[in-house]
């Protein structure tokens, strides 16, 4: 392994120190473990809190901003972060109009988020959930809600913190997000495996010349290994399997084309 | 060699294609491997043109727009661009003002662009030149003006356009993007060698578990070969082979941290 980083076990909190310091003109810690908008929480307005693991740069604490979310809970490599700094990023991210949780679909991060939503309500705060499920290699159209979240994130999030800037209530921006989630599909390819700093080791092998289509952030599995193509027929591959997922015929759409940390 | 790319020999022609369409709002061809302001030139600004060759995105195109350069023109990867774009570059950055060049200095770079200048010159156009010389780890300080530009261009193209941007006369833009450049010092780290898509294979090898400290962006030698040691450490050496070239006590510094497309 090799990474410009001190102790692994110290990557987390130096990430974020630097992370707070490099943006301390629009960002604020609000926890041990959790960053929020310098001036919020914005009295009357919608708090709009995003989160998950670490790893994933600048998710999801880079979402944090006027205009983005209002707060993020910070997890370890590639782990949800506890109940706790999402129940304190819930309390930074409220402004008395409830707050909208929105994050990929991972089971660690539903757990601790649902339990710091039931915090949150006990203390009079609504809290409502929208989870993104946008990579369609994840599971079959008929079981879309079992589908996992990953750049499609960036849309999701983004819809929803637009709709709580204007000041609509707490239903409407749930349902901005869900209308996004609802219409928003991706589909990614590895070149190679990633390492968890702790661990030391990549999560995978990929053998030299071969890739794998529809892989998980975290190295779940995909749909199918292939010798490394021109790129044109990956993306012939991967919008077709966008598109036998969803009609987009007639529609205006968003393309985003990110290398999640790796490809410039 | 793992890349999502097509032909390794249209990789420049379709790299150029792609940024041209995704900022169409903001630039445009202003020949057949050269990039201006959608809206250039500006009446009576200096322009101020960058370059060199590809395989550095978002370097060089990426600089050319408001508050940034006026054209760029665009090599093969690792290499020069001819004369010939160089000065359809000039000519599209020419608002009657002259033209500033600002580029790393590089042997190929210097002789295309003093080329284009010379041709400009005879087309009555004032050219001046500033070379980025940044690269602590090139040169000793004796023979600095030897020294390669790396990722201290930033602050000298950006110095230079702002002050274009103000409409100072071509000798004050020269006078200010030179300061920049007398004051701008870097040094850089690398885990691995880069892989020029038409060679297919890495420019040079580092054994797992070493790193190479001083390596220019080309895969030029750097100063010594050591064994992944924690960033803290290898930060400490790099300032002080900066704080050791220039006397930075009792000012003012703008700090940039600088992955070159490869550490997020």
């Amino acid at each position: 392994m090799k990474k410009l980083i001190n102790d692994p076990f110290d990557f987390v909190e130096e990430s974020l120190e630097g992370f707070l310091l490099a943006h301390a003109d629009t960002v604020k810690r609000v926890g041990k473990r959790a960053v929020g908008r310098k001036d919020g929480p914005t009295p009357g307005k919608v708090g709009v809190m995003v989160g998950g693991g670490s790893g994933h740069l600048p998710a999801f604490v880079g979402y944090v901003g006027k205009g983005g979310a209002d707060a993020a809970p910070v997890g370890n490599i590639f782990a949800s972060p506890p109940a706790k700094p999402v129940l304190e990023a819930t309390l930074a991210a409220n402004g008395g109009a409830g707050v909208l949780y929105s994050y990929g679909n991972y089971a660690g991060d539903v757990m601790n988020f649902d339990r710091a939503a039931a915090q949150a309500g006990g203390q009079g705060i609504p809290v409502e959930t929208v989870l993104v499920t946008d990579d369609v290699a994840s599971a079959p159209l008929e079981e879309k809600d079992r589908r996992r979240g990953i750049a499609g994130d960036f849309f999701v999030f983004k819809v929803a913190a637009a709709k709580a800037e204007t000041m609509a209530e707490l239903a409407a921006v749930k349902a901005a997000a869900e209308k996004a989630n609802a219409n928003t599909r991706t589909m990614g390819v590895a070149l190679s495996a990633c390492t968890v700093p702790a661990n030391g080791k990549p999560t995978f092998s990929l053998p030299e010349g071969e890739l794998e289509v529809g892989l998980g952030i975290h190295g779940e599995p995909g749909l199918r290994r292939t010798k490394v193509e021109p790129v044109d027929n990956l993306v012939a591959e991967m919008t077709d399997y966008i598109l036998k997922d969803l009609d987009f015929s007639g529609s205006d759409v968003a393309v985003l084309v990110n290398g999640l940390g790796a490809t410039p």
